[in-house]
């Protein structure tokens, strides 16, 4: 038993990411209760009840009145109702877990269940949640609380059931570097009868161009999920925007928080991934690290350690997830820019072009030909190049694009923003370096992902020797002052970086 | 330079703990800013501008338009102006400082400035600040971290400037028992010319009294400062609620993120005590920490390492600092609530009761003595004893209560709430426990401190020999359904445990 009062509803229009009631002041000192608390709120009719979070307010809800927002209206099904009873709750036991990892302990996998489902529910607040996700980035996850958060998201998401007789198979890129792999790998390995790869992708949220993105220039990427099973059934691969899904609605929270923060904990981003390939019904998984002074990762021994761990838990899971360290020292393709990355992609299928965006997703591809066991160990990589170099991947990508709804399948037909400038050489040399970081930078600058066409095409490859005056990059915008902006910028951080080819002069 | 734009100003009334602005969906991703992040916002008149952390609308906010809050408005000192111009800001140094503090690394004198300026200024958002204080309990301060949170916390804050030629001395308790050994202490020490003791106290957050609390039940405490240095110009003491002088503004900030979390990072409650006894000028502070297995600090070890991390720490600040371990495994006093301490207080001052109340008090106000050379080193408690026990300190007090305004200054004259519940004991034996956190519960219960009447009146000591059906203690209450609440709890809990006289019979 509890202290309880009847309180007057007052229907109010504020949603929030919590589920929160408002009361005055007074109210709450009476109730016991403080801000970010929870008040038990019971409609008095059909006895449902529901732990809100307490939002105290001093002027706008009166003494006697409780604030009931749209979704708790909803959850407690009140339709005109005036009264609900009102008493205080203790904190969910999530709060709990939340101090245990402040403490640096582990969590069970039922206390993770609990965790989950409480987030699901909007049961916590912002600053529970905030303060969880920071005590994870400190203190860490072991391997079976990052099984138990992977497992658990997923559960509580949507599934993508494939109806087909054959080996689901996967790939992820940690991210970081730019040239968009998957648009390869897919058409590729949806050349086998065998496999199926239902590749659902990212939207950019801190780079010029997600996968999503630039496929979306070729095709439709927003499908529902019933037409995302007819594509993959009938063509034995997609590449579709993940978003619209509902597969992991708790990742989604937990990535509103770690957002902001710039923050991504190990254990989170490998329980994120594996829940969403789970989702798929994943079999067999490729997880590309690419590693660099400018990417996520950026040492050998971090990415051993990342991969390691991918590995650990997808086997319990169930999956087999094969961990690749790639070289990202240099742009992958030479290409930054939703349009621009879609024609890099295109000119590699079309075989007009061939370099390390070609490379890495054959490379990619053929680990899963030999995980799946449709080619000979050591023979994965042979079988993916002659996929690509027949045309048989670009005729698989027609096939995809025209599945999902396309929109252009031609190189040739790929637009460029209005504007552009060269950025040229002010000395001669070789090009030692050139930075991706610098090159998303001035992409970004220059309007994209916002802009679609808008981004940098690179004219130089490394090691290449170069005049004054030469060409090294372009940059493409939208808008004068963006370009304005992406130029300076450009000039400011010079991302390509010269070495005198004469080192001295002997006389 | 940057890429900006001229937005309509739409005003709205919305206040949040940072300053922020709204805008549209689409104007956030044109502007490449996520939500937390940052705009600066120029007033194109008087060229002032802000960086405003961004709320992004999917509806309320059209498209061009911006959402500029009461405050907002203020600091741009915009006044029927209808276009602000807007641009992307890098997030503030104090992000990469928090960064740090998840990192486990120390920050500087000049970055805990910076940071402690900005959380003065509303520049980190609510997820930020959280994070910043979860990293602090799991990483820690050192001491040079906490002294300069300590001096940055005060600089930022009002300070009381006394007019005083003598020592001023303050005393502070960790907190977690009952008994206001402060209203007896500031007597005794305020009988010394030489002396003078500004205490500002804080009210109930989590407990059924605060000082100020109780204080309020016999004086005004909400005085303003010019009034507090008058009084203690004048009487050379004060009891007062700290809450009203803006001390501390960047603490009252830290504590809205700390009190839901129910988190007090060591380093930060060291600070946040310090900081405050800076502001008052206090030159010999006696620290309080009451240890038992119901209080915050459980053991001694504890207790030690945080009592000299505030003598580190205030000998930094230029302060000379005590450390007093005190046993808080029973209750300081028999009361629990506003107006039953106050009554207890009164009773000790009276020479009507003289229990580890009174012996406490003099205990910390013996220190002081001593440690301001008003008396030769182990002559402090019988000192203040003589003071107690001769009616001066009651004398004394009754002239702090008159110049801060009288209610009442005789225990007779103090209420009790309307209804009231004897609790029996159901056997016969001896005290053996009494539990602090029970009662607190069940003074909590029974509508303390939101009822300044409510509480409890222990009526039997610790180790005294009882018979069954004798009145353990009492609880009161203005409102039946709470006493009725109160009462349950009492029962279920029984925070008194008794043994058995006799332990076995011998036949």
């Amino acid at each position: 038993m509890s202290y309880s009062i009847n309180m007057n509803i007052n229907y109010i229009d504020l949603e929030t990411p919590t589920i929160i009631c408002v009361v005055n002041e007074t109210d709450a000192k009476n109730l016991g209760v403080l801000p970010d608390d929870r008040l038990i709120i019971t409609n008095p009719i059909n006895k449902k009840y529901v732990a809100a979070v307490v939002d105290i307010s001093k002027k706008n809800i009166k003494q006697g009145d409780i604030g009931i927002s749209p979704s708790l209206k909803k959850e407690l099904e009140l339709d005109g109702h005036k009264i609900v009873k009102v008493e205080r709750a203790e904190k969910p036991n999530s709060f709990n877990y939340i101090k245990r990892k402040i403490e640096g302990k582990q969590l069970t996998f039922e206390e993770i269940k609990e965790f989950v489902d409480d987030v699901k529910h909007n049961r916590l607040s912002t600053i529970e949640l905030t303060s969880f996700i920071t005590a994870v980035k400190i203190n860490g996850y072991s391997i079976d609380e990052t099984y138990a958060m992977a497992r658990n998201i997923s559960d509580n998401g949507k599934k993508l059931e494939l109806n087909v007789d054959g080996t689901i198979v996967d790939k992820h890129s940690i991210g970081g570097i730019n040239g968009r792999a998957t648009m390869i790998v897919v058409p590729i390995i949806a050349n086998f009868p065998e496999l199926y790869m239902p590749k659902t992708s990212s939207r950019a949220i801190t780079s010029p161009a997600g996968t999503a993105d630039s496929m979306e220039v070729l095709a439709d990427v927003n499908l529902d999920s019933e037409t995302l099973k007819e594509v993959v059934e009938k063509t034995h691969g997609s590449i579709v925007w993940g978003g619209s899904f509902d597969f992991a609605p708790v990742d989604d929270k937990i990535i509103q928080i770690e957002r902001p923060l710039r923050i991504d904990p190990q254990g989170q981003v490998i329980a994120s991934v594996l829940s969403k390939k789970l989702s798929v019904g994943a079999e067999k998984l490729v997880i590309d690290v690419p590693t660099g002074k400018d990417m996520k990762v950026k040492s050998l021994k971090e990415a051993e350690d990342l991969a390691s761990k991918f590995v650990s838990v997808g086997k319990k899971l169930g999956m087999d997830v094969k961990g690749i360290i790639t070289n990202a020292n240099s742009p992958c393709g030479n290409t930054f820019g939703c349009s621009l990355e879609a024609k890099s992609v295109l000119e590699t299928l079309e075989g007009k072009v061939y370099d390390n965006l070609g490379e890495k997703s054959c490379e990619l591809a053929g680990y899963l030909l030999e995980m799946s066991n449709v080619v000979q160990k050591g023979e994965g990589i042979k079988k993916a190049k002659s996929i690509l170099k027949t045309g048989k991947a670009l005729h698989k990508f027609k096939e995809i694009i025209n599945a999902q709804g396309k929109r252009i399948d031609n190189s040739k037909d790929i637009k460029y923003a209005e504007y552009s400038i060269d950025i040229l050489s002010k000395s001669e040399g070789v090009i030692q370096n050139q930075s991706v970081y610098d090159f998303i930078s001035i992409a970004i600058g220059a309007g994209a992902p916002f802009d679609k066409d808008a981004g940098i095409e690179i004219k130089q490859r490394l090691n290449s020797s170069i005049s004054k005056g030469d060409v090294l990059f372009t940059i493409y915008a939208n808008n004068k002052d963006k370009l304005k902006y992406a130029e300076t910028l450009a000039k400011k951080l010079m991302p390509m970086k010269l070495e005198d080819i004469v080192l001295e002069e002997i006389n």
